[in-house]
């Protein structure tokens, strides 16, 4: 049994999906493990993980305004606004997705669905630099 | 260390909530492991896992209710609507629960509460054919 | 490679945040576990784990307001409320955070970001006693 582990940098140029499935299967692959778990940690509460379809681009629109109107941005909405208006509404967008996912690994493959693509959400409206870390288990 | 992977397929007839539970007991125990992790992912973005009370049905009744006025069905309400009225708000029904859990085994039992159930919850309004990976590591 | 497991016990004071991040590193240390992975499990429906700022306490502050707007407490909202008027929305907050956390361990630590704690998220407004299942793999 063996154990890999990488950090993979994002650089997210402001508010929005980073899709990070090409670099989890080059993580993944070539390692000579067939059958494992691989697991996904994003190191921040203002920005998180979903899966979601990567086919039509309007879901993800979709979903950024149905979050924009369930946690607005916005001054005095907060009492948490230190770092701007966006600030307290990305730990609510974090606080209601995923920090962390652990997908199992067969025949060399993530076992993503068909239209399942992993992303790195972007909270806040500024570029930033984010890490993510991979851990890899099996064999 | 052994791994153990399975591929378990759930009929849904609509939007609801399908227990699988049982599914994953069977499939966890009888192989000899008594300390591990199983995990579970579904490899949909429109349906979804939910750990909830599996005592009480008015429980699944109530989060039913309160998701449908979080996200409403609807045509317009949407850009994404390619497949009707429920499309898009099945994506953030997913969004907003889990698509991936990880349960430790311990004595060769899921270490789930008293009260705790794993379900699969399908979110379109029609019947699908859903695909559930389990995952098993332990010895 | 070896495996770990312990139960955490939770003692509650009604509704709030109660870090647990202190306890997950006395549990991942000093084992000889240099690479590896922790996994959390929360054995209840109306309590979660959140990974949140641990810095600022108005960020728990705000996201215990956006909560309580979302889902608010309150008999004839809901039909399950058995055990008071904050029971459903109980197990609505847990529905939409998490019941299961699984963090990598590298070089004997937590991954974490440096504003990264780990919390039990008590959604009942009366003391309970919680119980966490942490679960180690690795070597």
């Amino acid at each position: 049994m063996l154990q890999v582990v990488e950090t993979l940098a994002v650089a997210t140029h402001g508010r929005g999906f980073f899709e990070i499935t090409a670099a989890l299967r080059r993580f993944a692959g070539g390692r000579g493990i067939a059958t494992g778990l691989l697991t996904i940690w994003c190191r921040h509460t203002s920005c998180s993980l979903l899966v979601q379809e990567n086919a039509d681009p309007d879901v993800r629109a979709d979903l950024e305004s149905f979050f924009a109107r369930l946690a607005p941005d916005g001054r005095g909405r907060y009492v948490h606004d230190v770092e701007g208006p966006d600030d307290m509404p990305a730990h609510i967008r974090a606080a209601l997705t995923q920090t962390q996912l652990s997908v199992p690994i067969v025949e060399g493959e993530l076992v993503l669905g068909t239209w399942q693509g992993v992303y790195l959400w972007e909270h806040r409206t500024t570029p930033h630099q984010r890490e993510v870390v991979l851990h890899l288990i099996g064999e």
